[in-house]
């Protein structure tokens, strides 16, 4: 058992939790809390660690077939993220879609997010798009990592099934969408309802950073403004409630097809 | 100008940033932040602080005609319940909206929230409403107190504009709606799909606890148990997305209208 804030693997999943660059380096990131352990996909598996009540909990059928290290309660709470630590964490190897692969899912519903910075709102982001169906998320090289471990957990799982990719420039995607789909940028200016364009096509929609919106040369090169449309004195929404109501827009035309 | 963490009024402050009960006793809450101090209705204000710094920037006109009073920004910093606190906050008296007043509105598009608990999403179901044009908000006693900093902030000022209400039982409320109108409960088993109902009519949406969801008394009570499908292994979206998706899915039913 780890009884130590010395020991090598604890300063290595503090530094995991803390570092992107570290993670990138190793490959890897830190899923916490029961539930994301149990839904981590067999072969992205690297090693768990437990709490010491956690063993004591019988739960221990989910470390079955599993690499585990048994970590002092005191030392667990210093490598998780939580207030509350269910007492179980395991290291899981990113992964890596290509842009190719995620292109290839057709009838294409993509997202195509700018600079979000929020790692709450990217998590919720790829939870609601996986309900909404969505074939990829596609992110600038600006937005959060989303291995952070802030945003895993938002996901609620979502990260280990919906395909993502970061590009260095979305403008290059977005002409490959266009070659056979359309791409629709919410803007706050937008001309067009969001509810009154068809999506049962291939399509991309492009949400841009909490703060700013999405650049003005990005929207330029999509083939259409969208705006949801709002009561009161609203300015804006927030970017992650914004894209999961463009998101089910899109999936309940396709249903009622 | 207040330069001393042990000056009264600054305890006061942070008194009422950390405890609802003294927020209640005073009947005061704090908004903070230059967006959220412009929109405080007029007679809704009681005093605004304004750092040193935030004096000198010459924002100064949007204290015109407002009572307020200068704190140095090191004590600024601490009455702030923000990490880079913009150097303005106000005390606002808090509103009394009646369930009448609330439920005289037609076609009613009402909430009904039960035992919410995280002030994030309290916050964007307010302002995702705002924007979809409902016309109240009716909370369980058990929900976060709208006037948690957190949550203030997150409603990007809909809190000064969506008529909201405590009830110490959702059931009465519920009927009173149901007299003339329909209630749906969100739920993750519903047997109908949201999109499959009209929502025209008077219309009241229960949201319950984002882990427990409704309790079944309370579902029990409801019209139908509506359900947004979803994809994927998902087992749930976010209760404030679930919100916003339901709330902006009436208001798109009642634009086409």
């Amino acid at each position: 058992m780890i009884t130590s804030l010395n020991n090598q693997t604890i300063k290595e999943i503090s530094l995991l939790l803390k570092k992107g660059k570290e993670r990138k380096k190793q490959d890897i990131f830190v899923a916490e809390g029961i539930r994301m352990f149990t839904e981590i996909p067999k072969k992205q598996m690297v090693k768990a660690f437990v709490s010491e009540s956690f063993l004591k909990m019988k739960e221990d059928r989910v470390l079955d077939g599993i690499d585990y290290e048994v970590v002092s309660d005191s030392i667990f709470k210093e490598i998780s993220d939580t207030k509350t630590p269910q007492g179980i964490l395991a290291l899981v190897k990113q992964f890596h879609y290509t842009i190719e692969e995620i292109l290839e899912k057709k009838p294409a519903h993509l997202l195509l997010l700018e600079d979000i910075q929020d790692p709450g709102n990217l998590g919720s982001i790829l939870r609601a798009g996986e309900g909404a169906g969505i074939t990829g998320v596609i992110m600038s090289k600006g937005t959060v990592d989303i291995y952070n471990p802030k945003v895993v957990r938002a996901t609620m799982g979502a990260i280990y099934r919906v395909p993502f990719v970061y590009v260095e420039e979305l403008e290059k995607v977005i002409r490959q969408i266009r070659r056979d789909g359309a791409v629709y940028a919410a803007y706050l200016d937008g001309a067009i309802d969001y509810d009154a364009i068809n999506y049962e096509g291939n399509i991309g929609i492009l949400i841009g950073n909490e703060g700013n919106g999405l650049k003005k040369e990005t929207v330029r090169l999509a083939d259409a403004c969208i705006r949801i449309p709002m009561e009161g004195k609203v300015e804006s929404l927030n970017a992650g409630t914004a894209a999961a109501i463009l998101m089910y827009e899109v999936y309940r035309q396709r249903r009622k097809k």
